[in-house]
């Protein structure tokens, strides 16, 4: 066994070197391109690892090795790497590199330290439990310098020095423990802050507060414990306000507020050193508290982040009238416009300013009030801006006069402030359009094209209690209606809408299924109580741009009651609920909504020229277009789905779903015959009359796409999704039985020759046979796991009829549209190929139509390809690249294959999966990049092996999600396919994957650079 | 982007050739294999596809250059490749090799000459449509050696020389078009012929057959049509036989043939030489006739095989009473005794023999009739045994007193004749074990477990038209039995029988579910109309060892009526029907059945040392067991399971499902209690119970297996499939409360305190309410696509106290068993791992177990490790053996995740699949070696790259048939699991493996040598 085993390993084990499960990330795979790409050559990827492994040994020596804690204060930061100042968010955390910066540009900041975010820090404190040795001893070294920068001493009772300790990550966690001000006061310090402040109020006060921020956010002790004692004090002193109390009444909180702790058995140490380091860990446990980790799941953020540790010199915005404390922005974060924004207190601490105790100023009054500092303050933002070379977002104190920076940030913008921020920076030539692209979150794009709930009236229905709870926000956008719960109610209290009064309903299932189309189209948006992200009700929704909440588990759906319960509250039919497709809320009653400027653009309703939002956005998305290597095309299966994709110049259609075109009530009656239909012969009648149908869908799509690339699918679902299920459903139906086509069947199989027949007409028992027969039919087709039976290819294989007509029905429409000049790209897919033969059986039929209608037309060209959505397809994806001419990948399908997680029941398990941090995102969502994602690699190197030009793209839901789309640029793809409302998106993740690229090509051009100096 | 895509090749490239789909397959594996071992280091694959290239060049040069034809005769051959004769089944076909060799080694063989089945045959006649250009040439100059040996003259009127024209692929293949006898006749040679046999009727029947003959087979005249012209004539001349026609009578028949052809447009040629042509050319189309297709088919040959073609000189059994025309084989091939064995005819041809007009004799006494011929034949054919090293099945034909041997060939015999030949030729020193163990079918080792039906009764049977239709064979044997529908009547007709006294009762469903475990323990055997080699009724006949037919598509069985209807013939209840679930066949009444010898000594009721059957199978096993380098291991959840395991030497447990433990009548409802707990403390004391029970049944395992590994696997189905679904089982398991524990939930949840419960004293709204609480669990429970959904790992993770149920119930057992002095090795096997996680999940959970119960009782070792069975598992294997300590394949889930089929639906596209030739076989059946197996080979590659002494087994249906137990000894793997009546097929098929893998090996380096010659 040895011997064998030994044997197999010299080839294998390069295989599955290369194969390791860690390299499957987008971060890793733009690494290897990048290098590469520099000229690493063959060896790209393990030179790649190398230069990882240096890093990280770097990053364990310099913790282990170096200070662990860097000062700031005086124009200097102690924090150098390579020589070079560089605000290093890895190490430093976001506010602590920040602070560093402002130091260095000369802007007044407290002085303080910094204890660096590292992976030592995380092993003692979040695996070890404890801080790291020595940590202490370096901490009071920088104490020290902050005590000579401000002349003051810790712990001294004359002038003592008070410390602010806040948390600061790479990312901003505002789950994460956040701060804890005036650290360093005790019995001794209060009187001298009283002293130095000239203030005994002031004092006892911050020492009370001091106690209550300690005991919760150290010693975590609940808030209500000593919230109560307060209460209690203000009730007995007969005051409504904190300010109202005494020095004397403070004097006594604090002495109550200690007894109350030593009875709890928690105690804040008089010693400020103890102080210090209790703070100090707490925040670095901080960084994985419960909070912490939902929060980091919630927003995607690695487990591994932890946080740095801040410590600065506390200043005081409450030491009179000469003082004050304010936040703003360099722009309008709510519009983008170019004016400060803020409001400040004066002579209050931050606190107050949040607290709402009292009413804030706008800040340009500070203008009003400290001239001098106002201005001084514009000018500190306005170097802000251009250094940190965006938007910022800033904490102010002034001390008596003078002005302190207590931190600034990017400033976080809505999505239409984004993209003005965005646009006029640029045309301010303050950034590059590169920089301007990484401004503004993929996301965001797509929250410009859906109405929103007015901002104001949600507030105010929140506070009232209306808010019912919150499902999965499956399609974005703001819908209010009556609730309905059966697609036919909908399209009846639609019926008699005209152009200018709409009736708005929103379609309440415990699930949809494609029966439940016309009430969906109908409907202004969709609640499902079960399904996940890609149910359909979330695919159709998205599909339709219809805002849809899915998954609202909270609530029981009882459709033949035509009732929702919620907790304890009843819904009905004709009730009103708000749904929020953006965040999955679910309201009582009517929010108002304002409807989305660009998307009345896109959809006709109002010219590009007379809107400047549209103009931005299409300017944005333009560079966006420019900057990609990616393609962006879309899912589209109508005539409005392809305008749509065209208003945002989609550069094809990558997926359009024949199937969904057989839905229409006009349509389906011949589909079911066509299903009822024992032999081919009999089939025909009915193919013939789909296939009219069919090339008039696919003459539209040619038409808007004028010669750019249009991939049409052939039929993917399996037959039963087809055919009606209940009586009520057969016998819709059958009662349209005479103006459609059943009735050749009752022809043929009952004997019966009228043209037009109704149910009395045909008689009950006919009827009742025919019934039967459909449920007969139902039944066979059943299957116990429906996503891995008969369907997609296994369709066409079985009947190849029906393959032979979607190719005619192709490339007739080709034909026409050529006529007219117009130059059509036809690409045909065939779906869920997981062998060669099976595309080599689809493949000789349509070239048979295709030849025969070549005779008849002349030429016309056209690709056939495959999706790559069965894990076969994509293990010998160099057999089926002979015959594809594209792939394209059907990640919802792959997914589910690959990881065994059907999408109608994953549900159950994946909420707890996240919790349990055992899968870091929901894989319907994003792209799961080791697992299924390994797999789609292989696929496309094992496709170009076989042919090196293979054009490959994605048409799952995936397309359209950011994280997924910058996998697909790493993985060298050609192009993703999103719904028509997602492309805005995917370009812009697109874009930005390249130029993350880029930067990633420009880090490991240097670190090659010191690698070959220090191997010199 | 075209940068891009150059960018990503460089290793990409590499990586995907070496994981080309075309290298797996078991021969490229083990070839690859073979030569890493020899010493070609890293580069194997590729030498060894270069090797692979130099041979199918060499080939192809030879088919161009080289004579394509080679004459046999005059005791020499003209067939010398390398230099060595060698008999070429490859090149000339079994039969043109056994000719050659036959002259070669000195025995009378007509002369003649091979045509042999190369790549440019198959390609200029399968593809082209035609000959070779020049090959009648060199076919004459081969004729003319012919005539040269016999001296005789093709065409000639004198002394005309006659030919056979045969075809004799590789592989037997009883499908294509066999032979023509008597060519070379024509108006002419016929009155040659006459004269030369000095028999004027002998030649014109040869020439009426001929005619027969070469118009049915070459010209695809049918049969019937010049069949009906003889029978008319035999009526007009008032006889019964063809012998009673005159010679006139012959002669018109001959003039009426050649009418009825010229009316037809077919025409028997009258020159010779395109006689030859024509046979030579029908001979080659045959190869891939519809017929051969199927037969190919149905035997797994492979598509590509082609026929030779043996032209070879007539000899005549029927010149008179000196001669005779025999067949016979060295040994008797029903029982294997060493016994010459025949019949013959004198004065016959070799058609009479097969016709049925004169009843052949024994060949014995062909001593007593030619007493010279017979002692030359028992030489020959001893020498031919000696020769080919094996059993011989040969055709003689003795003219004028001269033997002359027609064919020869390993003659076909039944699976207890191959065991007995297989021990006798060992033991006569005239074969090695080696050889012993090739020369049996590892399936025929299962033929000798099974009851057979009497073959004469069976025939009658079928004769008497009581075969109702053919299923899946699913489960091998005969049984027969009085049909019943439901597991409860099966259980109740058979609930008085005793030791002695046996009802015997088949099962009929449509399909089964674990409900009907109890009821296919009582029956003899199991009759499905739907369902697959895989559905229950398959996996849990085979698992019994029970005889099984599925998928008995002609039935329509009506479980309520308690009628099975097939074509128009309707069984009830108690009617009886017989199956054999070797063949899949249906029978109407009863059939008398042969018990298995060794089944009896393996179940106990025969002593091992009363049996030389069961001796020898072992015997032939025990060869088996050491020549193999895989390891076989036994899938076996109950104490039966293990003792039939362990009879057959199994190495380990590979696979304990403990679920199967759950579904006792005495446990399922503890199963459904603790189902219906809402709350880890509910649900404890029902976990307590079961703890128990579980525990008894591993401490049987480990009793039983003394060491040996044991695998248990935790909990693997969704918990809806332990609820039962209809109100009356629903009540059946409520009626079992006061007998178990349900009431524990009715104290609870209905405050009721009564210990034991009955409908009556429950009250029917109490009654009502419970089942209505298990209809809603269930329906909560319930899955669109169940195989994806809430099972295997997923369960343990979202319900962890299961996990450590299990995991205390097999350490305790451990412990218990340990403390008798019995050694115990259990393994721990987390099922549906797709994500590391996962495992490390439930390892802790058992890891915390294990610590806590070795605190009490000292330490005991395990294993923990994991089934691969979603595909992500295989891909990210390198991960999960970071925590996994073995891996498993569970390829019946494996495949159908991978190929997206689902083992309940699969069915509908299967057959159309293999009818099409989409696929080879049925992936349930046999492993998808390209596409599964590609995946597999990836999961060994990243699981050993982790840990390189990783143990790798197989445990899913695959691991008990043979193409895959030999696919998965070129993986590399350690064990197969199968089930317990599999093991002795599938340690055959083990040792056969690594034997064919050492042939490829002496081939390599042959061909090694030969290449490096070469390139000297």
């Amino acid at each position: 066994m040895v011997y064998r085993v030994k044997a197999r390993t010299v080839e294998g084990r390069r295989v599955a070197g290369l194969l390791s499960t860690d390299k499957f990330t987008t971060a890793r795979l733009m690494e290897a391109r990048a290098a590469e790409r520099i000229g690493f050559g063959a060896g790209a990827l393990s030179v790649a690892a190398s230069l990882q492994v240096q890093r990280l040994e770097t990053a364990a020596k310099r913790s282990f090795d170096v200070l662990p804690a860097y000062f700031f204060g005086d124009g200097r930061s102690e924090f150098r790497p390579d020589g070079g100042f560089k605000p290093d968010k890895d190490t430093l955390g976001g506010k602590g590199a920040n602070l560093h910066s402002m130091t260095e540009a000369g802007i007044s900041v407290p002085p303080g330290f910094t204890i660096p975010t590292t992976e030592t820090n995380r092993y003692f404190v979040q695996d070890n439990g404890q801080l790291p040795d020595g940590l202490m001893d370096v901490v009071m070294q920088k104490v020290e310098m902050v005590e000579a920068a401000t002349g003051n001493k810790f712990g001294d009772e004359d002038r003592p020095q008070l410390f602010s300790v806040r948390s600061g990550a790479k990312f901003s966690m505002p789950g994460m423990m956040d701060t804890i001000l005036n650290l360093g006061l005790n019995n001794k310090t209060v009187l001298g802050l009283a002293k130095a402040a000239n203030n005994e109020r002031f004092a006892w006060d911050s020492y009370r507060r001091f106690i209550q921020m300690f005991s919760n956010v150290v010693l975590g002790v609940k808030k209500d414990v000593l919230e109560e004692i307060l209460s209690e004090k203000k009730v007995s002193r007969g005051v409504k306000n904190d300010t109202e109390l005494t020095v004397d009444d403070l004097k006594e909180l604090v002495a109550e507020y200690k007894a109350k702790l030593k009875e709890l058995g928690a105690e804040v140490p008089q010693d400020e050193r103890r102080q210090l380091e209790l703070a100090i860990e707490a925040v670095m446990k901080s960084s994985n508290n419960e909070r912490a980790i939902v929060y980091k799941r919630d927003f995607n953020i690695p487990k591994e982040i932890v946080s740095a540790v801040n410590v600065q010199a506390m200043v005081f915005g409450n030491m009179g009238e000469d003082s004050a404390t304010g936040v703003g922005f360099t722009r309008n974060p709510e519009t983008g416009a170019n004016e400060f924004y803020g409001e400040f207190l004066s002579n209050a601490q931050g606190e107050d300013v949040v607290a709402g105790v009292r009413t804030p100023l706008k800040l340009k009054r500070l203008a009003e009030v400290m001239p001098e500092a106002y201005a001084q303050l514009r000018e500190v933002t306005t170097r802000l801006e251009k250094f940190f070379r965006n938007v910022q977002d800033f904490e102010f104190t002034i001390e008596r006069g003078k002005l302190y920076m207590l931190q600034t940030r990017d400033g976080k913008r809505s999505a239409q402030a984004a993209v003005n921020i965005a646009v006029d920076l640029v045309e301010e030539g303050a950034i590059t359009i590169e920089e301007a692209l990484m401004m503004i979150e993929p996301e965001q794009m797509s929250h410009l094209l859906h109405p929103v709930f007015d901002p104001e009236e949600k507030k105010v229905a929140i506070k009232a209690g209306r808010l019912l709870g919150q499902g999965i926000n499956a399609s974005p956008g703001a819908a209010v209606g009556r609730i309905e719960f059966t697609a036919e109610a909908v399209v009846l209290a639609t019926a008699n809408d005209t152009k200018d009064k709409k009736t708005k309903v929103i379609l309440v299932r415990k699930e949809t299924n494609p029966d439940d189309i016309s009430g969906m189209k109908a409907a202004q948006g969709i609640l499902t109580a079960t399904g996940g992200a890609t149910s359909h009700a979330a695919l159709v929704g998205r599909q339709m741009g219809k805002p849809a909440v899915v998954g609202f588990s909270a609530a029981e759906v009882d459709e033949k009651a035509r009732t929702i319960r919620i907790g304890d509250r009843v819904f009905k039919e004709g009730d009103i609920l708000s749904i929020d497709g953006t965040t999955g809320e679910v309201f009582a009653g009517e929010i108002m909504t304002l409807p989305s400027e660009i998307k009345r653009v896109v959809e006709g309703q109002l010219k590009a020229e007379d809107s400047p939002v549209y103009q931005r956005y299409m300017k944005v998305l333009g560079w966006a277009k420019e900057a990609a290597e990616l393609e962006v095309w879309a899912n589209a299966d109508t005539a409005k789905d392809v305008k749509i994709a065209d208003a945002f110049e989609a550069q094809g259609v990558g997926l359009a779903r024949t199937e969904h075109m057989f839905f229409g009530d006009d349509r389906i009656p011949y589909m079911v015959a066509m299903i009822l239909s024992e032999t081919p012969a009999e089939k025909q009648p009915f193919l013939d009359k789909i296939l009219a149908m069919q090339r008039s869908d696919f003459i539209s799509l040619f038409e808007v796409m004028k010669g750019r690339p249009v991939t049409i699918r052939t039929i993917d679902p399996p037959l039963h999704e087809f055919l009606p299920k209940t009586d009520a459903d057969i016998d819709k139906l059958l009662s349209s039985i005479h103006s459609v086509a059943l009735v050749e069947q009752l022809e043929r199989k009952l004997g019966i020759s009228k043209e037009g027949v109704t149910r009395d007409e045909l008689g009950e028992e006919l009827w009742l046979a025919l019934r039967e027969k459909v449920k007969r039919r139902s039944a066979e087709l059943h299957e116990a796991n429906p996503m891995m039976g008969h369907r997609g290819t296994r369709l066409g294989i079985t009947n190849p009829e029906i393959t032979a007509m979607q190719a005619r029905a192709i490339f007739e429409a080709a034909f026409a549209v050529a006529r007219k000049g117009i130059p059509v790209k036809p690409k045909i897919m065939i779906p869920l190929v997981g062998f060669a033969a099976e595309l080599k059986d689809q493949a000789t039929i349509v070239r048979e139509v295709h030849a025969e209608l070549e005779k008849e037309h002349g030429p016309i060209a056209f690709q056939l390809g495959t999706m790559i959505e069965v894990p076969r397809g994509g293990l010998t994806a160099d057999e089926i690249a002979l015959l594809a001419e594209f792939f394209s990948f059907g990640t919802n399908d792959l997914h589910q294959y690959t990881l065994g997680f059907s999408r109608d029941d994953a549900g159950k398990f994946i909420a707890p999966y996240i919790d349990k941090g055992i899968i870091p995102a929901d894989p319907t969502q994003k792209i799961d990049q080791p697992g299924t994602g390994k797999l789609m690699w292989l696929a496309v190197q094992l496709g170009r092996e076989t042919r090196p030009d293979l054009e490959i793209g994605i048409c799952g839901e995936h397309g359209g999600e950011p994280t997924s789309v910058e996998f697909c640029h790493a993985l060298g793809l050609n192009y993703v396919s999103a719904s028509p409302y997602r492309i805005p998106v995917a370009r812009m993740a697109a874009a930005q994957a390249w130029i993350k690229e880029r930067r990633i090509e420009d880090e490991l051009r240097k670190s090659a650079k010191v690698l070959q100096e220090a191997s010199k």
